[in-house]
């Protein structure tokens, strides 16, 4: 069981909303970003902000803030997205098509270069630019060694079948957007996404607001 | 700024996916499921499940372990997915149209019955079973009190402008999908879901799993 702890999941989660920032801050000639700008910007409290960026070795200087080039690169250094990740993508639907059409991608480093499907309809069109190839190419044209990160977003009955035929063919990271949970074997590290969890926070603060409105303090 | 925190993230997140094995469960006939079952789908350890589901106010019973259709009510009840969310959903691109599609929704109560877009090309046709309203006609159709939640998933530019739209006809919990932080008066609730964030999760996974391949302990 890949059964990998990540501890301060949700500040690694908001190290790409983070990251984004300071590159419009960098690309806008900012030098550096106060601890405030960066609250205001993420909803946080500033010891929150404070907390959520040590995790990458730096610290913010009292009256200057952070210097973005040096946050920047220690963001980035801390995810290892220093080089590209070049990831395949299982299952052109309407999922994976999204996925293929999102364009802050690149930002982060992961580039999805080789897209499979099934689906006789759709091998050889092309979506967001990218040639669909028939699934039963995958271990002729997954060639060792090039890709590290595959993508399912097959149906969920599917799922863990495409999840071995990665592995087999020498994938060892999987961003899972089916609804079903894999297996996998050790030494293969596994992201589930769960779209409705975003619907569970948002679920919980409407009844916190709902709970300041109806009285309560 | 409608600043609000939920504390226990992770485990929130975490909930829609017990519930989906938890219905699955049900739907076969399953009285009740032990820690270790849950555990095991979940990829986590038993004691971080039985800390998860407390938040319910559901403790696990020894050698029974929990009754699933109690908690299901629990999750449910917790989340306050008992009714039906009524969404609408704003921008029918590529990832709009992924939303639309996506069937785990109503599994968690979440309907988007009214969608919304400013092309003419889209507007009149249909997407997933749902037809695109042109969006200058949202005030007429979004009717004080039908809808409570509004989804955004128009390009960046227009995401501001749009939520300050959804909020001026009643929206009250707004799920941005655009990258962008959003301003929202007191009283609103706001989600942005990040899809970066589990490629940073995922990315400090690969990392430990090399730091052990690489020696360390």
């Amino acid at each position: 069981m890949a059964n990998i702890k990540v501890p301060k999941a949700p500040t690694i989660r908001r190290m790409p909303t983070y990251l984004h920032k300071l590159m419009e801050l960098h690309a806008e000639g900012a030098p550096s970003v106060s601890t405030t700008v960066l609250a205001n910007y993420m909803n946080l409290e500033s010891i929150v902000v404070r907390k959520d960026l040590e995790i990458t070795g730096i610290s913010g200087q009292p009256g200057v803030g952070y210097k973005t080039d040096e946050l920047i690169a220690a963001i980035r250094n801390f995810l290892g997205w220093n080089n590209i990740f070049e990831a395949c993508l299982v299952g052109a639907g309407s999922l994976g098509s999204a996925l293929l059409g999102y364009e802050g991608f690149e930002e982060y480093g992961l580039r999805i270069s080789l897209v499979f499907d099934a689906d006789p309809c759709k091998i050889g069109t092309s979506v967001h630019g990218r040639k669909i190839q028939d699934i039963s190419r995958m271990s002729e044209l997954l060639k060792p060694g090039m890709f590290r990160l595959g993508m399912i977003c097959v149906p969920t009955a599917y799922a863990q079948e495409t999840a071995d035929q990665l592995v087999a063919n020498g994938i060892t990271a999987i961003w899972n957007f089916a609804n079903v949970s894999l297996q996998v074997p050790d030494g293969v590290a596994v992201q589930r996404e769960v779209i409705a969890g975003g619907f569970a926070l948002l679920s919980v603060k409407i009844a916190q607001l709902d709970a300041v409105k109806n009285g309560g303090e």
